[in-house]
This record gives structure tokens, C-alpha cells and sequence, in this order.
């Protein structure tokens, strides 16, 4: 798969998707991001990329023309599954999303920034507005590197232990059950008795249990969808 | 403020807290944001912070001891508001959190790894679990970032223009009304006429009407509350 991400800050990007699985899964080929300089696609001669707002709103608007001329370059190169623009406002980010996404070829994200982008590039050229969250952040670029991270983790071969990703919060919607580690003992606080027992089917019914319960208490919501 | 974020993916982090505003924020000394490398308070030879789960559970799990010993370490040095674990099962990061936080003198941001923490460090250590959605990410750097990001923002004097994080979406349960730049018109698609008319308070009126009706249709659930 490939992800082209476009953005005014593309330095901020470098680290996150250079690291870790995302850089592991560029090595083996799995995934592909590019990262595009918006300023590159200015007609500007200070290669602004923002104006002021009509009506007289506080903050900076992100203009229409470089954006469609990033836009355009990319779709006469391929053909993109979605156009994403990252916002506040766009449509949760969820778990199944990112599983649905991990199957797409082509993915543009287009970063916002500022006070967010002229609404007729929202209205004409962007397919999907997505929300990582419902808090405001200074930019798309960490809600983008968000989405790389946990769409592409899904790739089969990306990720070491895919029967860990199986048993992931969410992806039975159910939250994870506790887990421990060596020392069985620390400082009095103990690992469960069960968890020590070897009895594999015991321990199964106990870890399902407690996903369950843990459920219940923290997120009732999931167990109603 | 200061933010202590312990990892075991300091490099992850490099970019995200060294760009835009967090840069600024702390070369205007409002924001000091500190990681610690999680391998430093390893006693192991190899460095090693993780560990064999017991139950037999697919993964690695991050032990107590040298998160216990890094997170006492920093409690001997100062008063701490919070000890954060990022977890997809915690409490929801949302824009009221991140306006508590931001009031915050120290926090800690213990980011998790692989398939988690010993469950016991959660119970002992942990003051706050938070989630920023309910998506799993391979660790919780970005969450930290993000959450850095979303909180240092809200500082007075860290972004330039107040007024326009007071106007951002979620601030008063709205999401906020469309924004537009010049041209007024490009390849057919038109500026509203309003916002061109000079009109300041049938101005202010229709981005009332729009951030109420924005809500309306996309997030509903945000005018129950």
C-alpha cells in the first residue's frame, strides 16, 4: 500500500514514520509513504500557502489552488482510494476503520493546519474527513502519522506476532485482559493465582472473563454495538 | 509545565516534540517536555524492559521493576499532578481533559509497548489511564505526542493567535462553522455570498447557524452533553 501525506510541516513527520514498525514495514515493501511539501505546489514567490479568512475569523485559512494542484499531480499518477483530510470534525477513527483501510492500494492524507482549509477543497476534492479524536491539535501531521501507525500495523508481515494483533483491544470489541510478567512477586503485588496454574483452558475462560468484565466497567458502549 | 515521557522509543518522539508549536512553546520556556530512555532503569545486562507473559498470552509484556524504578526516580525530584499510562482502554482524551491538563504542573506519560504493561503497574503506580480513541497503535509515543501537542497548545502565549483556539471546534461543544480564503471564486466554486458582505453580525449570526447545524448532522451526540 501506498500513503502520500501532504503537509506544511513535513519535517514534524520525519521521526514517527522512520521508526518502528512503520519503518520495518517500508523495508520489506509492504508500505510505501511519501511526504509532499504543500509549499512545493504554491504559484506563490514566498511560497505561501495560506490567507486570511473571508468574514473576518480569527486565524489563518489553508488555500484551495495548491492544494488541488497536489491533489491533481498525484491522481495522474495513480488512483487513490480516498482522499483524507484529517479534522476534528470528520468522522471517528475507530478500529474497524483502520482494518477497512489497511486494504486499500492508494491513500492521499492531506494534512490540515492553522485554522483548517478553504471548506470548497472539503466539499470537492476530499473523499473522506476523519477524526482521530475529539481534541483540537495544532496540525494533521500527528493525526496522520496516527493513522499510518495503526492502519499499516495491520498488514499481514508488518508486525512480527500477528496472533498478537488478534488479541488486541477492539478487535473483538472487547477491551484486553490484564496482563503480567516476571516477577510473579513485586513488592507484595501479585500476579493471579490462575495465571500461574498452567491450566491453558482455566486461564482462557479467566482471561475472557475479565475482557468482559473489564468491558463492562470501562467502556459499556463497545458491548452495545 | 513540564512532561516527563518515558519510552523505550525516545528517537520515535524526536521530530514531533522539536517542530511548530511545541518547539516554540518550549524556547518560550512555557512547556519543558523531558523523555527518558525506559532501557536507562534496566538492571539487565542486555538492557532489557519486557518480558514473556505469563498464561501463555501471544506478545511481550513491559516489566514493573524498571518502570517502578524510573517513575520513583522522578517522584523524588518533584511533585507530580499525574502518572498517565496511554492505553486504548483508558478513559477517553477528549478537549475538556486536555483544558484540565493543560492546568497541570508536571505530568508523567508512561508510553506502553509491545502488548502492554505488567497489569500491576497500572493498579499501583498509575493515576490516570487515557485513550486517545479507540484505535490500537503499535506503542503509545504517538498518543504521547499527540496528547503534548493538544495540551501545550491550550498555554497562554504558546500559540500566537488566542482568539483563534477560543473559536476551534470542541471548545463550546460546536464543531466549528466552514472557513473560506481567497479566491472568492476558483474553478466555479463560490465563496457564500454572506461572508463577502461586510456584514459583521449577519456574519457572526450565519456562523452560529452553521456551526449548530455542522453538529447537528455530523455530531449529534456532542449537543446531548
Amino acid at each position: 500500500m501506498r500513503i502520500d501525506i501532504i503537509t506544511v510541516l513535513p519535517e514534524l513527520l520525519e521521526s514517527p514514520l522512520n521508526c518502528s514498525i512503520l519503518k520495518r514495514a517500508q523495508e520489506k515493501n509492504l508500505a510505501k509513504i511519501v511526504v509532499h511539501n504543500l509549499r512545493d505546489y504554491s504559484t506563490n514567490k514566498h511560497r505561501r500557502v495560506d490567507d486570511y479568512p473571508f468574514g473576518g475569523t480569527a486565524g489563518m485559512v489553508m488555500q484551495i489552488e495548491p492544494i488541488d494542484r497536489a491533489i491533481s499531480q498525484l491522481k495522474t499518477e495513480r488512483t487513490y482510494d480516498e482522499v483524507i483530510y484529517t479534522s476534528p470534525d470528520g468522522e471517528p477513527f475507530a478500529q474497524r476503520m483502520a482494518n477497512t483501510l489497511s486494504m486499500a492500494e492508494n491513500l492521499i492524507i492531506l494534512c490540515g493546519h492553522y485554522k483548517g482549509i478553504d471548506y470548497r477543497i472539503r466539499e470537492h476534492l476530499i473523499t473522506k474527513e476523519i477524526s482521530i479524536g475529539d481534541y483540537v491539535l495544532t496540525g494533521g501531521e500527528l493525526a496522520a502519522a496516527v493513522m499510518c501507525d495503526a492502519i499499516i500495523r495491520l498488514i499481514p508481515g508488518a508486525i512480527g506476532d500477528e496472533q498478537s494483533a488478534l488479541s488486541d483491544s477492539f478487535q473483538d470489541n472487547l477491551l484486553a485482559a490484564p496482563i503480567y510478567t516476571r516477577p510473579a512477586e513485586y513488592k507484595g503485588w501479585k500476579v493471579p493465582d490462575i495465571l500461574l496454574s498452567g491450566h491453558q483452558r482455566k486461564i482462557e475462560e479467566w482471561e475472557h472473563e475479565k475482557a468482559i468484565e473489564r468491558t463492562r466497567l470501562r467502556r459499556p458502549d463497545l458491548l452495545i454495538d
